[in-house]
């Protein structure tokens, strides 16, 4: 289905732009959008990057649910997909994730990569640091900067909302949630098992 | 600097879209897309239209922080705002809320007032209620639907970010955290206080 969506707004760059929503340390909710970076190798996992300096890494370190709020303008849909997000560092010890994240860098426009070699997000912009914001940028076949992390989310609901039919439905996965308390011990990547998902139709 | 953002994203419907995020009883995340309808009166406060039978009513009642992220695609704008939502229904004692809440129903589309006459929102959809979706649209001039109620967001921190230039700020007010904890006893509508916004910028 997303891949449908994603078709049918391949018009849009923004079609691409999701919203992250976590939960502070402190119980409130944060928000941001994020950009799509396509779904972990054969899985249904979505894939972001983020910098390991960045609130929410800390934010999910705390409390790794997440929902993604994913509205298409041009086919005037809505996805909230609600799950858990995993951080991949460089010192993961998963070989195929930590492929997944060098992939992920070396896919990155030079613009994209440079913020990860700019100064701590977020924190007060000093005069002496503007030169490290026109430093060159890293290089894309390089190992992937220290601070560079790919996001996996792991979805267990998608409420799928079409604004054209009004027609609503939810899909649900137990077994997803069982996956998405981490990745085995044994170092394998996480397999993607048969998902059962359950459908309902919702009132819109 | 909204208003600013807007006209400059005027020729997008969804740049009035903006995606909500609260924290359900469960202390995961929700985040869903709602459609900004102005300004509270001469205050600063977002208003949105939401159903009292919809989740997110609940969920404030235990929590009312949010955070509104909104991305304008034209300006390549990224607004984090962060705050404290109220929910006006039909028994408000704020008179002037009231007032506000009416307004809103008013200006509403027929499809968007025909949605608070549905059955519950995502309540398994019945054949039998088929007809329900049907029904000619509740009256613009008459009394806004029971279930109709107005969001007001109370923003007390901000998060903007230009990514045309990568200049990034954050405004916060202390005092704005005080009056959000709600209207004030005597019934008045809440009064927009001088807030004296504290501006820093930031790393992007």
């Amino acid at each position: 289905m997303l891949q449908k969506s994603l078709a049918l707004n391949s018009s849009l760059p923004q079609a691409k732009y999701l919203q992250l929503a976590t939960v502070r340390p402190d119980g409130r909710p944060a928000n941001r959008t994020v950009v799509f970076r396509g779904f972990l190798y054969d899985t249904d996992h979505l894939t972001i990057v983020t910098d390991r300096r960045s609130c929410k890494v800390s934010e999910l370190a705390a409390n790794p649910h997440v929902e993604v709020c994913w509205y298409f303008p041009s086919s005037r849909e809505q996805y909230r997909l609600s799950g858990s997000m995993a951080i991949v560092s460089k010192d993961d010890s998963n070989q195929q994730l930590l492929q997944a994240r060098q992939e992920a860098w070396a896919r990155m426009s030079d613009a994209g990569r440079s913020q990860f070699v700019w100064p701590q997000p977020g924190q007060p912009r000093m005069p002496a640091d503007e030169d490290l914001f026109l430093q060159p940028a890293p290089d894309s076949a390089g190992s992937a900067a220290p601070d560079f992390c790919l996001g996996v989310v792991q979805v267990t609901e998608v409420d799928h909302v079409d604004l054209y039919t009004n027609q609503r439905r939810i899909f649900s996965s137990q077994l997803a949630a069982v996956v998405a308390a981490g990745t085995p011990s044994n170092g394998d990547a996480p397999s993607q098992p048969a998902l059962r998902w359950e459908t309902r139709n919702v009132n819109p």
